[in-house]
C-alpha cells in the first residue's frame, strides 16, 4: 500500500491505514457532532488525526485548498464543501490555499497559467458556499508568510524524515511539501488559532504527518485532520485521474458532457433485465449510486429508498440513471449560474 | 582544496582555482578599467566569471550582501566597498541583500535576532558610502520575489547538481542556496538588468556556478562575478573566524579594542631588533601590512614606500604599528560617527 500525495496512491483497504499509519477511525467521535455532514453520516469521512482536540477547542480554523492544475472536479468539491461545513457549523475561520507553487513544482504548470485557473477554481468554491467574509483565500505564490515558514521549518527537518515520508524526491518537491506545512500552520502562527482542522483526501496524510512533526518542534498547536475516502472514477476505477477525462465530472462540464459521462458510467446492473429483476442491482459497484451517495442526494431517506429499490430489482438502471441525471443537471444549472456571478469576486480576492 | 560557502574553505593556492573550477584571472581585463579600485590595483580582486560581459554592458547592476550573524567586519567592509565602487564608477544600481534566511538556515540565528543585526550592518554599509538612492537594500525574509524565485528555480535543479556543488546537505541549506540564486537573479528578473556583477569572496563561487546554471535554463542573462582573496586573521591564520574574535576587527570595536587587536597582530618582524635591521621585515607575513594593503592605506605610493622601509630594516615594527594604528583609528573615528547617524536611516530602509 502506497500513500503518496505527489503520485498515485494505491489504497485498497482503508482499514489498513489505521494500523499502518496510525490514523484513527472517525466513528467514535461522531456522537459529539450535532449536525453531521453527509460525508460523516455516510462513512465517507472515515478517519482523522486529533479531531477530538478540534471539537474541544474554541478558536478554530479550517484549512485546505486546491492545486490549480485544471477545472474543479468532484474531489475539489468535497474539500470545499467540508470547509464550508466547518465554517457554518463550527464558526471556524476558513483558510483556502491555492497551491500554485505546488502545481508548478509537481506538475510543471507556470504561475501565469495557474493564475487564471485559480480564479476559476475559487469562483467554484464561492459558488458552493465558501464565505469569503470568514475566510482567508490566497495563492501560495502571493503569500510571503507561507513561503517564509517553509524556510523557517526547513532546518528542523532532516533529509531522512523527508525521505521516510515522501520517498526520494527532487529538492523542489521537498520544498513544496514544506510550503504545505506553511499553509497548514499559518492559521496558528500568523492568526493565533489554537486549533486548525485540515479536511483532505486520505492520500494527503503524509503532509499532515510532516506538519504535526514540525508543529511539535516549534511548539505550535498540532493541526487536526479529517480524511475522506476517494470518489472513484466513473468507470469504477479506484480514483479519478486526469489521464481519463471521461472518468470524472468537472464543475465546468456543459450539460451534454455531464449527460454523456453519466450515461457512460459504470453501474451495478446485471447482464439482462430478467436477471436484474431476479437478483437486484449492486449499488456498491454502481457509480450512479456513488454520485448520489457522495454528491447529489443529500436526503438519507431518499438514498436508502433508492438503494432498496435497486437491490430488490424493482428499479432498473435506465430509469435510475434518468432520475440521477435530473438531480445532477439541476445542481449543475444552479451552480454554473452562481459560479458565473462569482468570477469577478474571485478575481478580486486573488488580485493582490 | 575545498570551496564551501557554508563551511570552512581551505584555499591555499589561489592559482589552482583557475584550473579546478574554471574561474578566470582578472588581470587581463583590468586594462579596460579606467579608475581601478585598490583591490584591483593590488591583486586582491584576482579572479572573475564573465567580468568582460559586465564591462561591455550598458544597464548594469551590482549585487552582493551580508549574512547578519554579527558585527560588520573587514570582510563585510570589502564587499560593501566593492558595491559602492561599482555604483560610483560604473553607475551600476546596487542590490544589497541581508541574507537573514541564510543566517537562520546555516547558523541558526532567528529572524527576530538578525533583524537588529541587519540594521546595524546596513548602517555600516551606508556609512561606508553605499548610496541608498541608487540601491535596493532588503532582507531576504521580506522579499517575496526572491523567495518565489527559489521555488521557481527548484524543479530545474537536480539533487545531483546540488550535491556536486554543495556536498550532501540538509534540505534547508539547499533552500538557502536556491534563495541566493534568487537574490542574484532578481536584478535581471524583476528589474530588467542586462548584466549583474556579484563581488564576493572566492569561497562563494559555488553560488555563482549554481546561479549561472539556473540562469541559462531560464534564459536569463548569466550573472558575472568578481572574486577577492580573503583577508586573513590577525594572527596570520588563513581566514577570519568567529571562533577567534581577537583575530579580526569589527567596525563596532571601540578604540581600545582596536588598539589591543592591532597591537597583538602577527607581524613579519624578526626575533631581535639587530636581526631585523640586518635582514629587514617580511611584509608578506605581516598582518599590519595586510591591514594597510587591504584597508587603511589607499595611497599606492605610500604603501610602496612603507614596504621598502620595512624590507630594508629601516622601519621597525613598533614604529610601524604606531603609524598604522593612527591611520586605523582615524578611519574608525570617522566611520563610527557617520554610522551612528546612519542607524535611523538603516532602520527605516529595513522596516517594511
Amino acid at each position: 500500500m502506497k500513500v503518496d500525495p505527489f503520485g498515485d496512491s494505491t489504497i485498497k483497504d482503508y482499514e489498513k491505514l489505521f494500523k499502518e499509519f496510525g490514523i484513527e477511525p472517525l466513528k467514535p467521535l461522531l456522537k459529539k457532532v450535532k449536525n453531521k455532514h453527509i460525508f460523516m453520516r455516510r462513512g465517507i469521512d472515515f478517519a482523522h488525526r486529533g479531531f477530538g482536540k478540534f471539537l474541544a477547542s474554541k478558536k478554530r480554523a479550517v484549512m485546505s485548498g486546491i492545486k490549480p492544475t485544471g477545472e474543479f472536479h468532484l474531489g475539489s468539491k468535497m474539500i470545499a464543501e467540508k470547509i464550508i461545513y466547518f465554517q457554518k457549523e463550527f464558526g471556524a475561520k476558513g483558510f483556502y490555499a491555492v497551491a500554485d507553487i505546488e502545481a508548478y513544482e509537481d506538475n510543471g504548470i507556470p504561475l501565469e497559467e495557474s493564475a487564471d485557473i485559480a480564479i476559476d477554481n475559487v469562483a467554484d468554491a464561492l459558488a458552493l458556499g465558501l464565505d469569503p467574509k470568514n475566510a482567508y483565500i490566497y495563492k501560495q505564490s502571493d503569500e510571503i508568510q507561507v513561503q517564509r515558514m517553509a524556510f523557517l521549518f526547513a532546518p528542523k527537518v532532516t533529509n531522512n524524515t523527508m525521505r521516510a515520508i515522501y520517498g526520494h524526491r527532487k529538492v523542489g518537491l521537498y520544498m513544496a511539501a514544506l510550503l504545505q506545512t506553511g499553509d497548514i500552520l499559518m492559521p496558528a502562527m500568523e492568526f493565533g488559532f489554537k486549533s486548525t482542522l485540515v479536511p483532505i483526501g486520505v492520500d494527503q496524510d503524509p503532509h499532515i504527518r510532516l506538519t504535526r512533526d514540525i508543529a511539535a518542534k516549534f511548539r505550535l498547536p498540532l493541526p487536526s485532520s479529517i480524511y475522506n475516502k476517494f470518489f472513484r472514477a466513473l468507470d469504477g476505477g479506484p480514483k479519478m485521474s486526469k489521464r481519463n477525462p471521461m472518468g470524472y465530472l468537472t464543475l465546468n462540464d456543459p450539460p451534454d458532457v455531464v449527460k454523456k459521462k453519466v450515461t457512460n458510467a459504470l453501474t451495478g446492473g446485471r447482464d439482462t433485465v430478467t436477471e436484474q429483476k431476479r437478483l437486484g442491482g449492486r449499488p456498491e459497484k454502481c457509480m450512479i449510486y456513488e454520485l448520489l451517495h457522495f454528491h447529489f442526494e443529500p436526503d438519507d431517506k431518499e438514498l436508502k429508498k433508492l438503494r432498496k429499490e435497486c437491490e430488490s430489482g424493482e428499479l432498473l438502471c435506465g430509469e435510475c440513471k434518468a432520475r440521477a441525471l435530473e438531480k445532477i443537471l439541476k445542481f449543475y444549472r444552479g451552480h454554473q449560474s452562481k459560479k458565473k456571478r462569482m468570477l469577478p469576486k474571485a478575481g478580486k480576492i486573488l488580485s493582490r
